[in-house]
């Protein structure tokens, strides 16, 4: 199989900024993305994109993908929009893979964006709601902290998860925003503040929960044809993987573990040769604080049912075993729905290549990126590898 | 490069079913999908899948693929939804052939569907229009078909285009889909039926616009290691294109033709070794009139301005040189968004498979299909190949 590389990631910000448009937004993520190709990497030079958004609010939904693309110079390229809800850019990444391992493309830009500041509460509503089962859960007022509430509830009687427990992926998200210039919430969050917070849907307080955001994000994937035009320190797409599922919570056997993010983390296992210890540093989907504890054991960083006791040992803090969510994650970096996945890859890029800042953790090799649709009837998984010993900067 | 073989693909009629559902819509082409394999092909059997909709009425926007992938028992594969507004499942069929190509995938399922029919005249003026450029187009005002007429009055006034021109397209096309059970305008009509017929968008008479559709579509794409497991006839999947543009129509350099499609071509061409000549039977994106005879143009089956005389001349009836939506097209067959890309591929695979029933042309070797999004912010082309002689049937 064709290797496929990731030679730059980049993005806005994620924040409200009525100042913007979807397409200046989208601008943004590509210049800071063809700016992070170590030797360049000129718009012309691009085969190919993929662009990840859900569409809220409704005022770009056909077209999307050329309507940005067009914007930053990329005239006539094949684009395609791709959507899996908060998992669109993930999986536009993912079409970025294919078309490379594919032959049909050796530059490919996957990218992604959402505009929610400017959406009305209600509207907003219908817009998240879209993305769970229609008739059974949106059309019967199921939020969606709801639906991760009831996900959280089932985790806690089953396996004893706690309330603090919980609390504690809101500290260590914030934590690591504050140190991210590009965070929305870039605060930091006592544990007595998470603990205390008002009650969205019960269990989950407001700091178990990401806000709504502005942004966008962009990674370039190339051929193994051409990635030494644009780097000497590769970093290889090593493994991929995805999996689908009922869109309805309610249609499950289980609510305290996403069956789609298992199927996903264990083809990109495969395909990469790791396993979840191998893991240096990664970005889980925590829309809600219990979807990271969740994740980890999905991902298989800990046993199931233990995801509790996990994040209280400190292993998937910035200096722990497995630092999880060093941009801050969804809670407080952000969640631009459609840019959410590219979002994740901008942070292995940058932890891969060395130029996470004060948030940088020790020489990784392996980073993993993992990217929810919905309550999970989509989930995607990247594991990028860093070929090269990272160099002293 | 690997190669990819279309070895099945099946569809509901088109028209309006207000007793069926998205669901089981798309339930009903992926069973006439599988069943078309020569020898047979079961849904666990498929690797990976990618389904394109717009989503008008917007009952199911987020995660529309996974929704009806399970209801066809599609578990846990990798599904991801593809938009590119009137072509999104034409290049949801290219996702497919990239997906085999890439290895990463044997067996893959490109389908779409659309439900029009339940949705209001204002609601689907507004789906309709979220395919075209929202600021000028959109909100100004301007339909489909007045973008369409705008293209056809150009093409007129430069090229001395007819009505009577336009309207050979609907007699042809609607000849063609009385052949077809599967057409929701499966009658005749005479040259004097579109000529006289109410106008909807000057030059645009109501017989030189196609129809508001429900409908799904599916193809299955499989890659060279299995594709003896399913047919000894097998359909090469020749050449892919696929080109975008500005969305806006106002913002192109040209009206009268869609650079995108000839992008697509072009690639397509290539990659296919082969020119328009070689091109035995056609499914051309005829959401107007004009529409086909900017294609013709577009497509390479005759020289820029000459499609007029073109359809005149018989070159793309049943028995021409190159029949042309021998399906019956948008125009009598009909156009539910997200099936139609799939569907025109539904009939390339029954002419190359000598299935065509009473439309059927003579020993066809290459069949080419071309679906646009929007008025041309998307264009995806197909060349299929048959490798064996039609057998005697």
């Amino acid at each position: 199989m064709r290797e496929a590389y990731l030679v730059g990631a980049g993005q806005t910000a994620y924040g409200a900024f009525p100042n913007e448009s979807y397409r200046s937004l989208f601008r943004t993520a590509f210049e800071a993305a063809t700016n992070s190709v170590p030797k360049g990497l000129e718009a012309a030079e691009i085969d190919e994109a993929f662009v990840g958004t859900l569409g809220v609010g409704g005022r770009q939904l056909g077209l999307s993908g050329p309507a940005v693309t067009e914007h930053v110079g990329l005239d006539g390229i094949p684009c395609t929009r791709v959507e899996n809800a908060c998992a669109a850019s993930g999986f536009a990444v993912r079409q970025a893979v294919q078309a490379v391992k594919s032959g049909m493309a050796d530059v490919v830009l996957a990218g992604g964006f959402e505009v929610m500041s400017d959406t009305s509460s209600d509207a907003t509503k219908y817009w998240l709601g879209v993305s769970g089962e229609t008739e059974w859960e949106r059309l019967s007022g199921t939020t969606f902290s709801g639906v991760y509430a009831q996900m959280a509830s089932v985790h806690m009687e089953t396996y004893g998860t706690t309330r603090e427990q919980l609390s504690r992926v809101a500290v260590k998200n914030h934590a690591n925003g504050s140190k991210n210039p590009h965070a929305q919430l870039g605060f930091e969050c006592s544990l007595e503040d998470a603990q205390s917070a008002p009650v969205v849907a019960d269990p989950l307080t407001l700091y178990h929960c990401c806000p709504t955001s502005d942004g966008a994000a962009c990674a370039l994937v190339v051929s193994e044809d051409v990635v030494d035009e644009y780097t000497d320190e590769p970093i290889r797409v090593a493994g991929v993987g995805a999996g689908s599922d009922d869109v309805g919570l309610f249609q499950r056997d289980t609510y305290a573990g996403v069956p789609a993010s298992q199927r996903a983390a264990e083809q990109a296992y495969e395909m990469a040769g790791i396993g979840p210890n191998e893991v240096d540093v990664a970005e889980v989907h925590d829309c809600f604080a219990i979807a990271e504890l969740l994740a980890y054991e999905d991902l298989g960083f800990c046993e199931k049912g233990k995801a509790g006791g996990f994040i209280e040992s400190g292993a998937t803090e910035l200096d722990g075993t497995v630092p999880v969510n060093t941009s801050g994650g969804l809670k407080s970096k952000g969640h631009p729905i459609g840019a959410t996945g590219a979002g994740q890859v901008v942070e292995a890029f940058k932890q891969l290549s060395g130029t996470a800042g004060d948030r940088q953790v020790d020489a990784p090799v392996y980073g993993l990126t993992h990217n929810v649709g919905g309550s999970g009837g989509a989930a995607v998984v990247h594991i990028f590898e860093r070929e090269t010993a990272v160099s002293a900067r």
